[in-house]
């Protein structure tokens, strides 16, 4: 990923080989600030407080988490309790207890001694094999996209909307949804994107708009309820998401709102494809609408907006009278029947048992 | 409507007897201030940023604005210049040329020493009817909304679901798909409305959050990428939104985002209903999607929120990238066939040209 023109990881090492740091996404776009963590109750805080947010990204900090956790103590009793403490943080995130019980069931096995270094050198495995991953579902999305350019003639430019932000700063490098969009862009195809606000956090009109922008990726910013009179209108050919859990039938949980952009393009035969590293999927569970606890926020998130005043400073503003209440569900699930497809890290595949099982055969 | 425990309209004459007062809408909900009209200008100038909104209302302050006018120079060619500027604030708004054309079929046949009495006249009608129309509403709602609590057992709550704000503050009083509600709580139904916060302009998290607490009905706001969830986890019991202008043949164009939530409704068998006073109907035109201009407001209104900050002061906020693009299509057109009816001040009746002619005999 560029920032400034500079590559950049959304997770690293410090130079001192230790202390992890990362890019403090709840500042972007206005500050582009790193913050360092030094011990497990950093990476607590910094995936509660979505310093870090997006699946992988959240997977990659909670195996860095425990690292520095085992630095302190590597126990298999202080282990467990990291383990708990941050699989607690983000309760609907699959990736993060994929990561958890990929570390756990290395570490567990050593002796106390060696746990240390094993902790550091597989919370970098995930941070490669997620890049790994991510660069094939851009390699896989790119086909499909291209096949969507040529379906329009090549003419005028391809529109892809998207919500949330499954880019860059979602993973480690590339991104979910976002690898097709930059594969399509360096490929010379004249892509255009509609990136959702996505209220309350507002991931779309900040973290979408600043990544697509840094790369110089066209985009426009919408808010969350424009999406379905585009899609009537025509001016959107293809609808891209991200996924946090993905049941072995294709039930997609995502982002708040998905659901509602989902019905939009069934509505007006848009193809709506979910891009998807295979962690993400969820064996153990079928239907996502009865299976899947959806995790509630603050209500603060609803109420208050932040944003940068006339003097520059970034500040919360309230936008409803005082003493509202106010709901905050920050995720939903759309049925695999509203599924066009999934893009995969091993190709594209229908949104179903088959289709998954085709791709993974080895889980089915 | 109450405000503090006082009855208001949204316009109403000044002491003097001439000028014309309203509500600054824009202002609230931290700032409840009243705003002076004193010129077709002044009109104008309310309409266009937004200090009236609403269907019914802006109609009524154009009927105002036509009658400041006339105080001024009453002459065939002054009216008729009037016309059109305040027939160009908001040209998505049918029930503002309905009400302009009434006012001006009555004037232009009278001497010009006869208007200026005859336009206030006429514009005090217009508000009585709108009144009047908005109670019928609101009655003929009651009663689905009694049948909707029986068909639920009348266990736990009736929740209602509602867009944008078409409550008092969009009308002249009671509101349309508000008025219903009002009459709910009154009769003693433990009614509950989610209401979406309705962005760009947030006019459910303002301004429905606040007239329904200034009336006291239990209400939760909700971001507009909510709302499927809700009605997917049965969370959602009707909903009920307004209507900008309704074709012949029952397409709604409404504040956008609407199309979304009547999707879900339909994916979810909850009810949709639109309340809609009989001006609203456009009996010239069929097909929303291809004969209803969409406004396209400012761009700054999806790229800035305003709010109240931590020292009480109304302040904008930027929320994207500085200098990132965006696009404000104010409505969408949600199809009849997602419609599951109308409450019209003369009772309920189908999405459809049928259903509209049986209540509207003499237009259809």
């Amino acid at each position: 990923m560029r920032i400034g023109g500079r590559h950049y990881r959304s997770i690293w090492l410090a130079e001192d080989g230790w202390a992890v740091e990362i890019i403090d996404q709840t500042r972007l776009p206005h500050d582009f600030a790193m913050v360092r963590l030094e011990s497990l109750d950093d990476a607590v805080r910094a995936i509660r407080e979505m310093e870090v947010r997006g699946a992988p990204l959240i997977g990659a900090t909670g195996a860095y988490g425990l690292s520095l956790a085992a630095r302190r103590d590597a126990s298999t009793e202080a282990l467990e309790t990291a383990y708990r403490a941050l699989l607690a943080t983000r309760p609907t995130a699959v990736n993060l207890r994929w990561a958890l019980d990929r570390m756990m069931a290395v570490l567990i096995q050593l002796p106390v001694a060696q746990r240390v270094e094993a902790a550091y050198r597989h919370a970098a495995d995930i941070c490669d094999d997620d890049v790994a991953i991510n660069e094939a579902i851009g390699r896989h999305g790119l086909a499909l996209l291209q096949q969507v350019w040529a379906a329009k003639g090549e003419s005028g430019r391809l529109n892809v909307l998207t919500h949330c932000n499954a880019g860059w700063l979602a993973a480690v490098d590339y991104g979910t949804a976002l690898a097709p969009i930059y594969g399509a862009y360096d490929a010379g195809i004249p892509v255009h994107v509609w990136a959702d606000e996505t209220r309350p956090r507002n991931q779309g009109a900040s973290l979408t708009a600043w990544e697509l922008g840094q790369h110089g990726v066209p985009h426009t910013v919408i808010v969350d309820n424009a999406g379905g009179h585009l899609m009537q209108q025509g001016l959107v050919d293809i609808c891209i998401t991200g996924t946090d859990r993905t049941t072995r039938h294709g039930d997609v949980c995502n982002k708040i709102g998905t659901y509602l952009k989902a019905l939009a393009a069934w509505d007006n035969n848009v193809p709506f494809y979910v891009a998807l590293p295979g962690p993400t999927i969820d064996w153990s569970i079928r239907d996502g609408l009865a299976e899947i606890e959806i995790e509630e926020r603050d209500p603060q998130e609803v109420t208050r907006i932040t944003g940068r005043n006339r003097e520059g400073h970034v500040v919360p503003v309230e936008i409803t009278p005082t003493g509202t209440a106010a709901a905050n569900p920050s995720f939903d699930v759309t049925p695999a029947r509203l599924v066009t497809g999934f893009i995969t890290d091993r190709g594209v595949c229908e949104a179903s048992e088959a289709g998954l099982a085709r791709l993974f055969p080895e889980q089915a």
